[in-house]
């Protein structure tokens, strides 16, 4: 074992397990206090929101409560490991909504791999959350799961794995575009992996201005062509080439993006690419190839994994405490394209504007305390300008009581 | 509306709107930190857990989690008034949870009335929780969900409403008969309500010695008698008897226990039940018989209500967070019925040794700081006893355990 490994399982077993406890916020010491926390007070906030439903947001904890939901098919690297087993990652998770953005998170773990029956299970939780974080359930199932959540709900439903990602991989790609003098229309990008985070992430830098036809795909068979018998996802990005391996493919490529797995790239496929090539070897905890090897091949290449030990760390906390704060705040009855790519951008300005950008700073610090006012009031305008917002926020006061809030935080 | 009313509105929407929040119970400051509680570090306990389930109890939340549990379908008094308009109830519950106990609940709200379909979406969530609490869920189904639940699961399943009310009963029964003077097993009762709560202190009494031949019980449409075509709930209660009305059975009646609504025990009948009569009108908000009306009827009778503004209030928070408490730590796979007895021992014994004993005080009350202390370690060695716990405790050190986590607390 490790030394991060002990250190982290004395971590979680120290003091009160786990990572999450419940806190009561309002005063109970009283029997006066206890007859209005509970009976017979209480029946005056349930009748309310039994006649207009909207007041549980005003009663309850549900407008600052999103519930963090695994079935434990996925989780991080570790694959299918059950959803007892991914209960750290997702008590985790609440952590982290807690500390970057003032939101109460439960993770809750469930024992169902069918699609169908997942769905059932958790659009039946409604009630209890403002909003829906899924997270480490596999591909493809996430696709069609997260799909039909956001049919059959009116509070938002965020896979992480495949949305965060793409947002984070999204703000580091325009800046290191802009690092290197590339138009982005022109960039060619060659990915490795097919799974739930690389399809989101080759959607979105679409969305931001790749061209479709200058984007190659390998699974784990090797590059998506035309002539292979693929899923309906993988299909929208097969090729017409006689390409097989990513090594065929990755000559004079712009941009590496790797969602797949350790030694899946190669120092000779870094000395293929274009001049100050952009490689992002996100596969966690050992990217496709080490940064250290990576410069090696390509002195000036600019370098992103999702490593907290190296720089420019792809990470999805980046996004998703700031997406849910403006959803939640601004009454948003999801998170839409138009808000993702607001936060895609001001992500990216918030690394831009920051004393240290560069090659080496392409994406803000995880622990950047600008994030929670910088990032959250522009995906609340674009809820708002996209229509799905049930409220308006001042940006100028929301970023102040944002800012203020943060300094309760961290 | 009510002042009290008013108040209970103010008191829930003040300041973070609802009763709990998360709070998050190790540091998380740094980047050292963040890559123990989350990725890279978070993947060890996650991997322990994969090869030994039991390590979720080491690593995470889970053993000092309880999950409040309910579809809305029987609210307090306030009937089926769904999922989302029961929130504010099991906040509440989760508060008492963890100011009684210091037992982390998360509530959870399910839009869901099929009771198959409710025991998947329960029995799926097994992962995240150390025990399940399931409350104000309308009977029948709940017999059948808490009893599908519990054959399914080897964590605690409780449904709250039927067992915590029958346990508070019983441990006040005994004190009002010891104070009386009566045999248990010569003890006439008549029951009004037949609902889960009512069937429930039924066994329970039983449980305790009073003779099933001396209970009759009085549904919406009079005595259940072997006459009438009964569930096979009721059934079970049926008398070989003419008298069809609760007037026609009470009379001579030692003990009446009201589990149904408002005016349905008059001043009539208590002058026709025995001498110094045992009076239980739990109906709630609104009793059967309001106290004051009772003791004008029989100036001597033992009358407990389920309110909080007359003595002798019978309330489940005198028991569900001792339970749990004691099935946490004691790891037991269920709460048995010598768990439940071992509580009303405890409740009685407990109330008997307290200074102001006496008609006015047959149990403790809620805030009662020896509940804690008094009432968990006899629940978790009656776990042990009854071969349900993984782990015995020492009484007297499990105790001032309890007592110190109790200065804690309240």
């Amino acid at each position: 074992m490790t030394t991060l490994e002990q250190q982290a399982l004395e971590y979680h077993a120290a003091g009160q397990r786990g990572k999450v406890a419940i806190q009561v916020t309002k005063p109970v010491g009283s029997q006066t206090d206890l007859s209005l926390a509970y009976s017979p007070g209480v029946a005056a906030p349930c009748m309310e929101i039994n006649r207009q439903p909207s007041k549980a947001y005003e009663y309850t904890a549900k407008g600052n409560l999103v519930g963090v939901i695994t079935n434990g098919t996925a989780v991080l690297g570790l694959g299918d490991i059950g959803a007892l087993a991914g209960k750290p990652v997702m008590e985790g998770k609440a952590v982290l909504f807690k500390k970057f953005a003032g939101i109460d998170a439960f993770d809750i773990e469930i024992d169902e791999t069918d699609p169908d029956k997942l769905v059932e299970i958790i659009a039946a939780l409604h009630p209890t959350f403002g909003g829906i974080n899924l997270e480490d359930i596999k591909a493809p199932e996430c696709f069609y799961v997260e799909r039909r959540l956001r049919e059959r709900l009116s509070i938002p439903v965020f896979h992480d794995d495949q949305h965060g990602t793409a947002i984070v991989v999204g703000a580091g790609l325009l800046n290191a575009l802009e690092l290197t003098g590339r138009d982005i229309s022109l960039a060619k990008v060659v990915c490795s992996g097919a799974g739930a985070a690389a399809m989101a992430c080759l959607d979105m830098i679409v969305d931001l201005g790749v061209r479709r036809e200058n984007v190659y795909v390998c699974d784990s068979r090797g590059v998506l062509t035309t002539a292979r018998t693929l899923s309906e996802e993988k299909r929208a990005w097969a090729q017409d080439t006689a390409a097989a391996t990513l090594s065929e493919v990755i000559g004079m490529a712009d941009v590496f993006l790797g969602l797949s797995g350790p030694g899946l790239l190669s120092q000779d496929d870094v000395r293929k690419m274009a001049a100050r090539p952009i490689v992002f070897a996100l596969a966690n905890p050992e990217p496709e190839l080490r940064p250290e090897l990576v410069r090696e091949a390509a002195p000036d290449a600019i370098i992103a994994t999702g490593r907290s030990d190296y720089p420019n760390q792809i990470n999805n906390a980046l996004c998703f405490p700031y997406l849910f704060r403006a959803a939640l705040d601004s009454g948003a009855r999801g998170i839409n394209q138009e808000m993702k790519r607001a936060c895609v951008q001001a992500l990216a300005a918030l690394a831009r504007g920051a004393d240290g950008f560069g090659p080496g700073a392409i994406v803000p610090g995880l622990l950047d305390k600008r994030l929670l006012g910088g990032v959250t009031p522009r995906i609340a305008a674009a809820a708002w300008d996209s229509g799905v917002a049930s409220r308006q926020l001042d940006p100028a006061a929301y970023r102040l009581q944002l800012e203020a809030l943060g300094k309760t935080l961290l």
